[in-house]
């Protein structure tokens, strides 16, 4: 966009009236970049799945949790399934090395073909844990399930984990315990299958109604 | 990072041993990059108030809806009481150009006074929409509040919206309904305190199990 663009707008009945593949792309670009990873599962056979999901929502820090939106009828299925069967799985975040093995992970492959093997990702068990991470990814969570909640509104759902290990790589904590992710190729999405990687504009102090902002130092610790 | 650098891990009892601050910093910092935007609302009174928020999640396309996760005890709270007072409110994305006004707006200013004050943001009301947008961001949502949900984990709340206009800059709309975010510059967060534009990979065709991945074109419509 440019100082000359013009602004356009569509209402309710404008969005209800778009071809329903146009209003998906559409819809899903409002929400912003999103937060995009890679759910690794198993089944009760030790069959693994693997899965591009971009809805995961801090949900709290202490004790650490993290959420995500599940479609009960979407190619997630057998994600959900196996979290609900196994109560454990690993969120990987994406880097730009990986991203286009990351996005074919949505191909809808029947149950038993591992997306691992079809998108050759490779699944890395670590300390005991009992689902796969992806060995490709540089920040590893390890996640137990803790609450399943069913969204009214359209039957989605808000899966939320605890975090019970979390691997990183170690040039990329700060000080404060900022783990800089932009250091560590995660990568951001936007729509259903844009993806960007990030330019850091800037760390800011924390805002005090008596103060003017400033920029924050990261102080690697290594 | 590079090729030599070293993993490191946190388990659960090493996140729960951190110092709190440090630990919300890091914790913050696992979801990925967040979907940032300004909140504005009114109250009964008409005082406006604007919030940033990092946890907005799609919920639905079909149709639209928007997410995000609001903590009662926190400084968001005027944005809570106020959408469930007034059932409006404005999703307002955020530029490189208004990102310290947007992250300064999280300061813990008094109810009396505005946020759309004190960071120098202009309320804009637009087809008697009920809620003031941010005139200087470049996508804006009016939305309709439609169900609150009580996560039982840690008291959060995840309030969900059906989205009743859109604004957005007209050379970021592509053919197929995909709105470049990137073009029309809006920004992402991570952690608690860093900002970051993007710079776009690419877009990927719809992923299917028989055929390689594409690059999609942007395919502008003006």
């Amino acid at each position: 966009m440019t100082s000359k663009t013009t602004q356009r707008n569509f209402s309710f009945v404008d969005l209800m009236g778009l071809e329903q593949r146009y209003r998906a792309a559409f819809v899903n670009s409002l929400s912003g970049f999103k937060s995009v990873a890679l759910i690794g599962t198993t089944d009760a056979k030790h069959q693994t799945n693997l899965a591009i999901f971009n809805s995961f929502v801090h949900i709290g820090a202490n004790p650490p949790y993290i959420g995500f939106i599940s479609r009960p009828d979407s190619v997630d299925r057998h994600t959900l399934s196996n979290i609900l069967e196994s109560g454990h799985y690993t969120i990987n975040h994406i880097n730009e090395e990986i991203y286009q093995q990351a996005h074919q992970s949505s191909a809808r492959y029947p149950k038993d073909i591992s997306e691992f093997d079809a998108t050759h990702l490779t699944p890395d068990y670590k300390s005991g844990f009992k689902a796969p991470y992806v060995k490709e990814s540089h920040i590893q969570l390890g996640v137990q399930f803790k609450e399943r909640i069913d969204i009214k509104t359209n039957h989605t759902i808000l899966i939320i984990g605890q975090i019970q290990q979390v691997y990183f790589p170690n040039d990329c904590l700060c000080e404060d315990g900022f783990l800089d992710i932009e250091k560590a190729k995660t990568i951001t999405c936007s729509g259903l299958d844009s993806y960007h990687k990030t330019e850091r504009l800037a760390r800011l102090t924390y805002a005090k109604t008596d103060r003017a902002l400033s920029y924050a130092k990261l102080g690697y610790i290594e």
